[in-house]
């Protein structure tokens, strides 16, 4: 649709499969940023037509959006290796080529993270100079959030990846949020430069010597500090914090509950605050959040969670928004090239 | 003082130097726990006896807790390599001498955790069969508590070692928490066998062949839940994990109070459910779990937090004797052999 993209600003392509409620859930984040900025985003839904189309029609949206059709579906239980041989012609296929081949500037997906990750890979490669794709995520901290990679894509890595996935968070809290000069940390045992293992020894010798705003190693309290903008460690360390982070909030959570019902006392007491501690639990899991994008590859990905609600699946179109229209994948490159040059 | 050792259940020895508030909140830890047991156990403060002499008297101990002299003090931002080399007389190597040479059963310190670990591993030695010792830490979760598994004595683990960690932190169960088979779980980026490092997949053949009651893979989310006991990984992960769940549970309390004093109706509630949101915060920072066994040393060593009060304190002092009461290094011993003989 060669005539039609210079009126957009931003053609994204969203997964008519995958999550836990689609397509309904897809359709309604659709809907819901359509009302704001229909006349500036494209976008498309990719999948079996016999699904998508009835779903598009109940909420009027059939001429809007269009439908790239892909006849196999990837369940959330596939493996990511036998996704990617076996269904080529899934909605994660089939939108990556699109997507590669310059039909769509980015897609979206609430789909199985592992099939994503490897199928995106196989058909957009990463960007020159860099060797694997990172995914991130954006983490509730003192005074806003902090950037946090890799989550779980790459469970070994060198002293270079770990460079790299510093350029590639920097490059994106640049563009997605328009911070200037990224304070970007090392995870580590401890902040002395003794700390650590080798390969962390020496990403942080050359992090230190490259043009980005390097702080030095940081631990694992300081994530949730606003001591840092962009936390960069490997994909294992990175995985475990997270989910350790998500279980230590859900034991509080439940614990608060539990303590709020004990005794009458609590319980009024829980109803006068009830709408102050619903707040923490929403800034603790924030549907704003929602968008983990990945990193390093040539085209633009971002996966929503899977059980995300519509307004937290339309937070994920939109960081895929913001990543297009702030040009990311230039801003990575000219990013490597400046470290390149440093050199 | 063979003659006083038939009487006496475990003979501890304090450090008098290390930690926030030494040696006042030793004492008082001391002075706590002699109101209960006095007649089971028998306590030395190892360290200046200028400062301790003093202390002791203000608390009228001077003849029950007996002082064990050492000439230098480790400071807490002493590099462990440094205090192990240069403050040879120190209150850490003359304690760790001390429980070598049989004069006392265990030792335990508030002090710089890496010349206490250091330090232990040097005058005492590991167990046979033990490569390295590791740090532990009881962690809040469901129903109970989760021992947690190197948290950061060792930032390079080899299968083997994190095999020794899981006979190591089964073994602490059994002995100071009287679980007789206690559920293993090796911290991983997903419970599937193809999951992870090749150290961590190679691990858990070894474990699944083990007499451990080895549960397979966890996740970090796990940790808090009650599906597992013993949680093994290599003290990098560990000291990262431990980390981010402490910030997370800070940031947590940090918004809670904000919440709960930004209207005055949610003032009102707070006021009332108090105690209540009081024992969540007690519950996440548990004085009880205080206390970080190292473990595979061939001699009892306990780690108080730096920050202990003098409950917390003797809580740490209470995981020695219980440790020496229920004679962990020799179950240690026992159950490496059963796996030397199992293979």
């Amino acid at each position: 649709m060669p005539s039609m993209t210079d009126s957009y600003t931003s053609r994204i392509l969203v997964d008519g499969h995958g999550g836990d409620g689609a397509p309904y859930i897809v359709i309604d984040a659709l809907a819901q940023i359509l009302s704001k900025k229909s006349n500036r985003v494209k976008f498309g839904i990719c999948g079996q037509e016999d699904v998508l189309l009835p779903a598009l029609k109940e909420k009027g949206l059939e001429e809007i959006v269009s439908i790239v059709p892909a006849a196999d579906v990837i369940d959330m239980c596939d493996p990511p290796a036998v996704a990617l041989r076996r269904k080529k012609q899934s909605s994660i296929h089939i939108g990556a080529r699109a997507v590669r081949d310059g039909e769509w500037d980015a897609m979206v997906s609430a789909g199985n993270t592992g099939a994503l990750m490897a199928i995106s890979k196989l058909i957009l490669k990463t960007l020159p100079g860099i060797d694997r794709p990172a995914a991130a995520s954006m983490i509730p901290a003192e005074g806003g959030s902090t950037f946090f990679l890799d989550i779980g894509a790459n469970v070994d890595c060198s002293s270079e990846h770990l460079v790299q996935f510093a350029v590639m968070g920097s490059s994106y809290l640049q563009a997605a949020e328009g911070i200037e000069s990224p304070r970007v940390g090392l995870l580590n045992i401890g902040s002395e430069d003794i700390k650590g293992t080798d390969v962390i020894k020496v990403a942080a010798a050359r992090l230190r010597e490259s043009n980005l705003n390097f702080i030095g190693n940081i631990e694992g309290t300081d994530i949730f500090t606003d001591k840092v903008d962009v936390v960069v460690c490997d994909g294992f360390v990175g995985n475990v914090a997270l989910k350790s982070m998500e279980g230590v909030a859900k034991l509080m959570l439940t614990q608060i509950k539990q303590e709020l019902t004990s005794t009458i006392l609590a319980k009024a007491g829980a109803l006068l605050a009830g709408s102050a501690l619903r707040r923490v639990k929403d800034a603790l899991h924030p549907s704003e959040h929602n968008g983990a994008p990945f990193l390093g590859l040539n085209g633009i990905v971002v996966k929503s969670h899977g059980s995300a609600d519509a307004y937290a699946y339309a937070c994920a179109i939109d960081v895929a928004i913001r990543e297009v229209e702030a040009d990311l994948i230039g801003r990575t490159l000219e990013s490597m090239n400046q470290m390149a040059e440093a050199e």
